[in-house]
């Protein structure tokens, strides 16, 4: 017999415009979400099931996608901050992060996996090095990825060659894979870290292997500058000459845009990672997302690795994208409460090619699902789910995980890692790194 | 025998600067911080100990103090978001908070208080109407709070007096009580909402029944236009003509300010409380903390009501804080961690009067202490445990709440207040408020 698991008497936010909200039932198989429905389960459904949820008090909701991050710089959370990105990364963390071993991102990136899954993240987007470490990460913690081998191009023409063997390497052996959780992207990591012919290979290897690409852009005013000084025009034009939006591509920060830009990359489909919290901390600046949104660009939600974060809860990316583009903005409508949990869910999906496989609540979508314990002061009194899922909910609500239908989370407990072991060995890490 | 508590081998966050970070004890005795000291606790503690804490895992700070709010309107949590503030005010939230009851005042009052222990808050500044409601939720919960009946004097003649009257009446009744917990502003509720000669009332009032005072002011750029419009100059020399700065005061907000108005707040010694998400959601702008600090002036933190917010979570307020200034003024190191803690907390105090009473661990201070289980992914690895506390921690971190040595919360459970029936009587309300 099939396993069919029933969810009963829940409350559902689908991010789906024919049915937003609900209370009734849902119910996976093979992975899948395979019925819904108002009001109580028919007969038929329960008849059905081998395993029933009894979901009054909870809010049941698709898994958060994450589209930004180094999951393995976890390790690194706090121990360089409220410094200016360019003395961070050169100063601090590019002399730590040259001593990583595969050992240390694998468990940098298990305790990234803890702290997304408790927090109802269920597909991240990760640019690291030592990526098959990361993939092993995601195969074994049974979370959904996109991954990519990220480059610095500063070096010399063997480096570089090695480098990209590396992730055409990489890419070929996981996209894919992980039962198809796992889907590749090639990234140089950025126009002004990545010499335009070495961004050229990446475009052309991008082609051949029929994938999409990954980059930071414009993070901040003087990455901006640099490049019109070295390039005569600014990253989007420069990104647009050297043919990466001829593939799908996803951009991280894109914080520094002219209205030209906004148009351009509207009109290339080219999708925006925005990084609210991490622009914030390291004063890169406030992205122009009320514009992009208008302009018609796909703009989901990063956190960034944790060292510029310092944590991976996507609710707090949610809640802060609500927030401030009203306060900075001067405009209260700016970004309204639906269209900031579509930023952490459907929009996340769409830009790294995943919609209609995950990010909604939908018949035939991908069994990813989180669940939040509802039954709690900040969330009384009932007068808006979404409201209060964007604007009162935390990571730590989350108490059910699941993703192909398969649980990664049960009443607040990690069914696929050990979160003793991973905390124990990424403290370990740690002090090995910092001696 | 005198009950004393012992805790032995915790990690403490002291906001004081002879030893701001220590692993060790402390010890609680007749609600206050009796001793302190580094390493394992002295065979004289032991023994003198009634009741031992294991700390292990654990930290230990003093609780937040959040300087500004309506807990009240945690009823109308949800129930109208994403407009501009006068919208907001006008024809949603004021029409219905007409309609409240003292009961409403009460179960609103006390949705707020399981809502603010559980995240770590054990002071809170309250400004509502049935104040005497509040104060009965205060003496209950063992929390501390400075209370004072906000007065709108857009009314005739014989209203104002009723509610000057009430104001007095409250002041007397309540000031200095549920054991020393309770203390009393006098507010006017907002320059634009009462004419200069009922400002005048309170003013003279507070320095009859020796009170210190607490307004909104400058919350929007429209008010600051109104007042001058009005009275012809801006609302800090507004209120400084009209003497209220002759008394200690705490403004609310204080938003859009001039040089020479930072200048005359440092001058008086007015303290601001600083509420960045309202003032986000509210679309009202950023404040000039940096400026206003480098100034001297005592800037605290506060959630305002959770209908503009929508949570009472000050963890949120503190890494708010310490993230959107970096961001807007594009200095990286604006607003520091230690910085955003200590407004958070000693700022807080200092801006109520409570500095050497509240707001850090030092012996003979009341003991009002949070713990937070730092067992957790998001605290690892150990590098910085006062950027993990700014940068990384919610107040669902927080396990333990103490006020004048007694438990609020132990182990996640509230101890003096029923949840479950507060949340289902706040329901109840919001349901009867919506008819």
């Amino acid at each position: 017999m099939k396993q069919r698991r029933l969810i009963q008497r829940g409350t559902f936010v689908t991010i789906d415009e024919q049915l937003p909200v609900y209370q009734g039932w849902l119910a996976m198989e093979d992975g899948k979400i395979a019925a819904m429905g108002q009001g109580e389960a028919p007969a038929e459904e329960t008849a059905l099931a081998t395993e029933t949820l009894d979901g009054s008090g909870l809010l049941f909701m698709p898994g958060l996608v994450n589209t930004h991050g180094h999951a393995a710089m976890s390790l690194l959370r706090g121990m360089a901050d409220d410094l200016a990105l360019q003395d961070w990364l050169q100063n601090h963390m590019w002399p730590t992060e040259a001593k990583f071993t595969g050992d240390d991102v694998y468990w940098g990136s298990a305790l990234a996996a803890v702290e997304m899954i408790k927090s109802g993240t269920t597909t991240f987007v990760d640019m690291y090095d030592h990526m098959h470490r990361v993939a092993e990460v995601v195969d074994t913690s049974g979370l959904r990825a996109s991954l990519t081998r990220g480059v610095i191009g500063l070096c010399p023409e063997d480096v570089q060659k090695a480098k990209l063997e590396d992730a055409i390497r990489f890419a070929k052996e996981w996209h894919g894979k992980a039962d198809g959780r796992i889907s590749v992207m090639m990234s140089p990591h950025a126009p002004y870290t990545c010499p335009p012919d070495y961004i050229l290979k990446f475009v052309e290897t991008a082609h051949e292997l029929n994938l999409p690409m990954h980059t930071h852009m414009s993070e901040t005013l003087a990455e901006v500058e640099q490049n019109v000084r070295d390039y005569g025009v600014r990253p989007v034009e420069h990104l647009d000459r050297l043919g990466m939006f001829s593939r799908p591509t996803l951009v991280a920060h894109a914080v520094h845009l002219n209205d030209e830009e906004i148009a351009l990359l509207a009109e290339r489909k080219v999708a925006v990672s925005h990084n609210p919290v991490s622009n914030l901390k390291l004063a890169s600046g406030v992205a122009r997302v009320p514009e992009l949104l208008k302009a018609g660009v796909t703009v989901s939600l990063g956190t960034d690795g944790a060292a510029s974060n310092n944590n991976l809860d996507l609710f707090q990316e949610i809640s802060t994208a609500a927030l401030i583009h009203k306060g900075v903005s001067g405009d209260p409508t700016a970004i309204p409460a639906a269209e900031a949990l579509r930023m952490g869910t459907l929009y996340g999906a769409r830009s790294i090619g995943l919609e209609g496989v995950t990010g909604q609540l939908k018949t035939g979508l991908k069994a990813d699902i989180i669940a939040l314990n509802i039954g709690k002061a900040h969330f009384v009194p009932r007068t808006d789910v979404v409201s209060h899922l964007v604007y009162s909910a935390r990571g730590a609500d989350v108490v059910h995980v699941w993703v192909d239908g398969k649980p990664l989370l049960r009443d607040g407990q990690l069914t696929t890692l050990d979160e003793e072991k991973i905390m124990a060995e990424a403290e370990r890490c740690y002090q090995r790194l910092r001696a």
